[in-house]
């Protein structure tokens, strides 16, 4: 197949949020993982818990509570120093090391990239420019005031890549963005790079990959 | 305040949905603590990213979906027969120790008693009928077939107890679900057991609870 436009998410696809924990331990020592882990999930709770209860506030604000909220838990202090430069690391996440040549490749093939992304553009837009990818699009939730994995996200990609959902290929290692997706109507492909088993959400991907590197040869079959 | 009507949270407030817990350390032993938190905490995710999907399928079936995704998560063989057994004992969870006590205190002083539960027919019926507690309501999700915290479910409430929103007392101790019912207007305690800190929501509980059985003197006041 050969979609009109392969779309990917940033946070743990193409970024790893993971790599701010080097910050954390530098601050922290012996905690860096434990607070890295409840921020994302906190973080991500919080998607969905506000959506559902119609109180969307853009992803930097929900980002620094759940900063917040993970070391309230660990009871760790949390100056605004420390929290201004935790932040600043999240607009420079680290690449995964299988994503630039992944990228590059299929713009090679001249597949139409974008970022359908949660993140607001004071956080995305920081991120993607000092990764030196360079994307045709980059849309952000914040355009329609509603987190990942409802409906208006995806559609947001259709109306703004001037494509159906069936011309679309969604590219997530978050398995339920895969399959919110794929509910939508988008060609998926899941990055199981830990090896997770699939959500049970009643859905399925096209492909599973264990990296991005995979990505070029499974849309050239 | 004497509110015309509590409305009772079921999973992790009145019930210990850890309670299977022992049954899995028998299962595999070793794993039960592990088993169950995955078990918790994939069923309310995917209880979140279905309403977002627009996917609701019946509590039972999320949750049944959610032991099989920690089993494969955790590499443990899960057969028909002891997923049965581990549903079952989902139908006969254990109350938290301070509950029967506060629920016959507040039954003496008068006020109408509900839940107000994401548990489908199959669960919470048999669930609430094994532990000898009596409610004046017990309410679905399944009716609005949308999970918490989304406002339909709190307006169910409503329609269902011809209380106003300002007249119905809320309790629940996942910090989510009070802050989706305070958002939507109800007084609201959220019984915080474990010292958590206060999911960073926008939105505070009324009033906070070690424990239920600190419930019948807060409402005395």
């Amino acid at each position: 197949m050969n979609p009109r436009a392969m779309v990917f998410d940033a946070y743990g696809t193409l970024f790893d949020v993971h790599s701010v924990a080097q910050r954390c331990e530098a601050f922290w020592p012996g905690e860096g993982a434990r607070i890295s882990q409840l921020w994302r999930a906190k973080q991500l709770e919080w998607t969905w818990q506000r959506s559902l209860m119609r109180r969307y506030v853009p992803f930097s604000q929900v980002t620094r509570g759940a900063l917040a909220y993970a070391c309230a838990a660990l009871r760790l202090a949390l100056d605004e120093k420390r929290a201004s430069v935790l932040m600043q690391d999240y607009r420079a996440l680290a690449l995964y090391p299988d994503v630039r040549a992944a990228i590059d490749a299929l713009r090679d093939a001249r597949h139409k990239l974008a970022i359908l992304t949660n993140g607001s553009p004071d956080m995305i837009e920081p991120l993607v420019a000092q990764s030196g990818l360079a994307f045709d699009a980059v849309l952000s939730v914040d355009e329609v005031k509603v987190f990942k994995p409802a409906p208006d996200v995806y559609e947001l990609a259709v109306k703004r890549l001037g494509a159906t959902p069936g011309e679309i290929g969604f590219v997530s290692s978050n398995c339920w963005d895969a399959l919110g997706a794929k509910s939508f109507g988008f060609r998926v492909w899941w990055i199981n790079r830990t090896g997770a088993p699939l959500d049970r959400l009643d859905f399925e991907p096209d492909g599973v990959l264990n990296g991005l590197g995979d990505l070029p040869a499974a849309l050239a079959q």
